[in-house]
């Protein structure tokens, strides 16, 4: 294992300090139990809070900020945060307007989101939705259903958007269930990654070889291929991404092309390239986009589609203004 | 190898298409000869432009819009752009306030660039400024001199943001000069990267072995050693990088720990605490700060320290609104 790491059991806090100095502006972090919030918490409008595994970098911490995320709790490396993390990020940020926990589908973060609640004890309206974008696969390692992805970082934005603006808990709940009903995503991995503690890859794949339907902790997708030009594996992603629901002609997008880690953004542009032009040719059109790395698998080579079908509200919450480390327009 | 492309030799115009789709609001991408512009070029200031290899992104075309560059001339992966298409970028956003052209330090760009001053004939004033700011070797192997590396992404900002208020093409210049006096730059490999027209790694590291000092080539650095704590890699390349002028104790400074490319973010984070506990001893004062993947090599895994001692005219020329697709804040 190569890896700008010191001692693998203190990767995350020692990240997290790096992130805090960067990011004082914007951000507190707080080491025990360990939750990023904002600087300034507003108590007077929803919070939007959400959590996971470290190890998908910039989420979740790298959407906190105006108009996004009010607190995240990273867990460590591909591990679900504990319940005691969320009741404290919850009542970091958390008022009378009640918070929103927004949670990617697997077995245990579910649960302890849920005991989290539980431990709220209803001091504040609290709603939880959970995240299943994923058409990979219907269960999988961590899952019992389908994996939650990289709809997770467009339903961030725009809750955090319809939060910052005064919705209430209500409204920017349907927000979340009509985002969720809405988008879909698939990934491929071209190599796998290596979670610190662990010091070995989980998966290996050969010289040749991709994995299709990939997850973001590298569990194993639909097959194991071999590598084909970009374009064919695009079109398979596609295809599968587009047919789900299914979308049709003359729907309005926000997509989201995604770096896995390790891909450079020069091939990302040129998957954004081949997705446009499938656009094109089922008459879909891509109202906003995202190229980059937003939701990661440490070092992972590989990308992943996001599509949603979008509401001309939620355009306009997508372009209001944004300041998080990992998002920012407009402020 | 194993890359998200198509046929190689089309790799760059197919990620340019991609990038024109993604950013139609922002930049203009023309093909014969290649260069990248703003949508809407200010004829009626000075324009500012670089260019060189493509395998950089998001350096350099993802820095043109409005406080940024107004042009770029990518060239094929690792090489530099041809003079045609330095001149033909020029043309399409000069005006009679004039033309800076920052130029990182290597043969074929430095060559490049001076035959496009030559072939614009005096039409508009032409400024070169030459970033040099790499410390890790004197020459090297595309190079006499230092080579231009990280600082180019402050310098392009710094630069960009003076001309857009309406600095004069002296001042622009000066501006540069001052910036390229006051930065240096080191980086580091865990991985070297493969330039897609030649399909294989152009060095070799073993499972162990790191090249401290690399090039954004993959050219070699000081000297080939052990994977170590990260922070003892950090302590190297921060006492080579502020040695070299040297800073001094109350000195501020813009600092960018950036990612070669494949290293995650979390892997960043934890650098750059690093960084910051060493300013802190220095008596160094951070007052702005970059980190994540801004000047790349492909897919290598590694990072690069730049340490730019900055004015108080200099943070204000940071803070002013950027709207590129590579960085952006306050419009």
């Amino acid at each position: 294992m190569k890896k700008l790491i010191n001692d693998p059991s203190n990767v995350v806090t020692e990240s997290l300090a790096g992130f805090q100095a960067a990011h004082a502006d914007l951000v507190t972090v707080s080491y025990d139990p360990m939750y990023v919030c904002r600087k300034e918490p507003n108590h007077a409008k929803v919070a939007v809070i959400s959590g996971g595994g470290s190890g998908h970098e910039p989420m979740h911490s790298g959407y906190i900020g105006y108009g996004m995320l009010d607190a995240a709790c990273p867990g460590n490396v591909f591990t679900s945060p504990t319940p005691d993390q969320v009741e404290a990020a919850a009542r970091a940020v958390g008022g009378p307007p009640g918070v929103l926990l927004l949670v990617k589908n697997y077995t245990g973060d579910v649960m302890n989101f849920e005991m989290a609640v539980d431990m709220l004890g209803g001091e504040f309206p609290v709603e939880t939705v959970v995240i299943d974008d994923d058409v990979a696969v219907q269960d999988s390692l961590y899952t019992a259903g389908r994996r939650g992805v990289g709809l997770t970082v467009l339903m961030e934005k725009l809750c955090g958007a319809a939060a910052e603006r005064g919705d209430d808990l209500a409204a920017v709940k349907a927000l979340a269930e009509q985002v969720r009903a809405n988008g879909r995503s698939m990934g491929l991995a071209l190599t796998s990654c290596t979670v610190p503690a662990a010091g070995t890859p989980p998966f290996d794949l050969g010289p040749n070889d991709i994995e299709m339907g990939v997850g973001i902790h590298g569990e194993p997708g639909r097959e194991r291929q071999t590598i084909r030009p970009a374009d064919e594996l695009v079109e398979t992603m596609f295809k599968a991404v587009t047919e789900d629901i299914p979308f049709k002609s003359g729907d309005d997008f926000i997509v989201m092309v995604n770096g896995m880690g390790g891909t450079p953004l020069i091939e990302l542009y040129l998957c954004y390239n081949r997705v446009a032009e499938l656009c094109r040719a089922k008459n879909f059109t891509i109202s906003r986009c995202l190229v980059g790395n937003y939701i990661t698998a440490l070092e992972m080579q590989g990308m992943s589609l996001t599509m949603l079908r979008a509401t001309p509200e939620m355009l306009k919450l997508w372009d209001a203004p944004v300041h998080t480390p990992g998002l920012r327009w407009g402020k």
